[in-house]
């Protein structure tokens, strides 16, 4: 069997036959494939998703498409990016035990990646819509971001292997093509994909796209994301890539993986808890969301806050690889050297960070793929007024980045601009 | 023939019979191997390099070892350097014609590279120290390293590609290790290979390694060098990396090649420079080098002025990478954005320089790999002297990097520590 097999998409009837004989499944399921039930759930963008149960147990099998399921077969898109997947998963498994889903098998020809279903879990971003927040989310994702940050840098690894690892991940092009084009550049220009709700938010958006300052600091955080590769990061950590139940928290689909700056999926999460926090307003039919604003600007700051304190203490403990080492610092007697450097690196972090944030809520408005957040508003008058007070903070923090230092202040600005009537 | 050669070092016996099959060498030689006159001349620290010469031409044959000439065979290193250093000679041949040697064959099994033979070329730092310097010295490199930088980044290339040119050179590992200990940490603290003028310098070296602005700064340089993936470096532009006549300049030697910050080559030459400078008090026996530091001084400004000038010419004629599209910026009629976007680029890999300069000064001074500039100085006080004022300016331009703007206040500074009687 040299002859690589042909790529062939799985189907809820074809899949008990296809996978009935490895261990990995039978070992979960049994054997007795006939049991097995199988239904394809795949919401999102990109892939196939089916969740197979049989009376002994459930397993996810996720399986890439060679191209994009939004879009179709217009759009390819290498299968590839499942094995991307799979390294990202266990990396991330490694470096923050018990964060991603267990993987059970991987068939990189296949493109197939069979793993943990996770029940009772629901995606965040259901839950935050349907206005449940969860007291654990700021503590558990800040210390995911910070040891997955720290873990998979120059600051920890073996040089040798860090090295290995951006040769790995280099080779994600078309994802990191994705990203290059839908967040960076598309949302600042009349790109043939772009979408916004118009009429309401034509004149934000023409003054944005003229927005010289905003438009060079966007190109600014596309420069980093193209050529900072500090660490191993997610690549698409929104809320729709997290997975919760009331006592266990979840990350899934890293496989936009790539190796970037530290600060860019801790932005990128920040910017879909803003996001949520703006679209609230067009959520009180049921009551007022009141309790669950002021919850997500606390989870905001326990993320940053978490991030930080993790990062400081991994900093002090599993600081072995080439960069400031301690034999520098604290085997000269200037543990404060040390903390010194820690203190730019962190404010090098939070200044990307707050870059990086203010982007992701302009494309997720602007550009081709929206979030959930704003689209479940039906009436477009309640949308665009939430989307517009998005729309000008992620502006403020991205350009100002450089000048704000404290989240207390931000958060008093995205809630002052949620009060604003837009006109 | 499947099976790899086994690696053999080339001797000046046995060149001719193992490489006079070559039509890479018998077109250029003739295919008498007897009349071929071979020289075993490396004076590196690495390779060997053997000059063969025939009635009808010459070439130069480098052959990797697989230690460091310089300390032995207890220090390893791996061939696959010479496939790197291929690699850059092909890619800077590409983006500046003309300013690498001609490579007519490589062997990557036997790392062996065959390239024209220089002459009547000298070593760049070898004329410096005699006195002679090279008017057209800043135009050309200036241009040569914004070619180089520009051409080789995201700024220009297909993402694509750029990023497989970053996951090739990533796996040069070894090379770019050497730079990592020697370059940014050994100086800072008792290395065990390191060595400096004894005992003058031990004042000064003491504080300097007690000094934590100096050590945080060169740490962040090194941050910089590990995860700053913009363009391929040379990696190693010293002037020893520069063989000129009066009419020619190239470049060679590229081996420590990898990806990594725009200011990275241009601070190591600059550095280079600036010794020169320093130096030149202890080689006035055959009279005053008055006019040659001056000299030096606006070489300095001339590669800055020219790197800068053609860097923008590029941005103007050749950005079609993913970066600061012009569809942002020009095709929307706003030109100045552009030119803001560029002044940002250029501030940053200016400031850069300064950082990388300031550090490959002191490592010069206080590591393992000296430079004959002040090797030469036989007084080891005259030495110390010229040492100590060059170290001075080193951890000045490093740390105050974010402070300095104008190579004028940056040389006169230089020109006033140099008459600075040392203590």
């Amino acid at each position: 069997m040299d002859a690589p097999e042909k790529f062939v998409a799985l189907t809820p009837e074809t899949l008990p036959k296809r996978l009935g004989d490895l261990p990995a499944l039978t070992h979960r399921l049994g054997g007795d494939v006939s049991r097995w039930q199988v239904r394809e759930v795949g919401d999102g963008n990109l892939n196939l998703v089916f969740i197979v149960e049989s009376p002994h147990g459930a397993l996810i099998v996720k399986q890439a498409l060679p191209y994009v399921r939004l879009v179709g077969e217009s759009w390819p898109l290498p299968l590839k990016r499942s094995y991307f997947e799979y390294h990202a998963l266990t990396r991330l498994a490694a470096s923050d035990p018990g964060i991603v889903p267990v993987v059970h098998h991987f068939d990189e020809q296949q493109a197939i990646i069979v793993m943990d279903y996770l029940t009772p879990h629901v995606i965040l971003r259901r839950a935050l819509i349907e206005g449940r927040a969860l007291p654990d989310l700021g503590v558990v994702m800040g210390r995911y971001l910070a040891r997955t940050a720290f873990r998979n840098s120059d600051l920890c690894m073996k040089t040798r292997d860090k090295k290995q690892a951006v040769a790995l991940f280099a080779d994600n092009v078309e994802l990191c093509d994705i990203t290059e084009n839908l967040v960076f550049s598309d949302p600042y220009f009349a790109a043939p994909m772009n979408r916004h709700t118009a009429p309401q938010l034509d004149g934000l958006v023409a003054i944005l796209r003229a927005d010289r300052d905003l438009k060079v600091s966007a190109q600014q955080m596309k420069h980093k994301f193209s050529a900072q590769s500090e660490t191993l990061c997610h690549g698409d950590l929104h809320t729709g890539s997290i997975m919760v139940t009331e006592t266990d928290i979840k990350v899934i689909d890293p496989e936009f993986v790539f190796y970037g700056p530290f600060g860019f999926d801790i932005g990128m999460l920040l910017a879909n808890y803003w996001m949520s926090f703006f679209s609230q307003r067009g959520h009180e039919a049921g009551g007022s969301r009141e309790m669950l604003r002021r919850e997500l600007l606390d989870i905001i700051v326990d993320t940053w806050k978490t991030f930080s304190a993790t990062f400081t203490a991994l900093w002090h403990s599993e600081r072995r690889g080439i960069l400031y080492q301690s034999n520098l610092f604290e085997a000269q007697g200037d543990g404060l050297a040390s903390d010194q450097a820690l203190h730019h690196v962190l404010h090098g972090i939070w200044v990307d960070m707050l870059g990086f944030a203010g982007i992701e809520i302009h494309r997720r408005i602007l550009g081709l793929a929206h979030n959930a957040d704003f689209e479940k508003i039906d009436n477009p008058d309640v949308r665009a007024a939430c989307e517009a007070r998005a729309l000008k903070f992620g502006r403020h923090i991205t350009v100002n980045r450089d000048a704000l230092d404290d989240l207390a202040v931000i958060n008093a600005l995205a809630a002052r601009l949620d009060q604003d009537v837009v006109t």
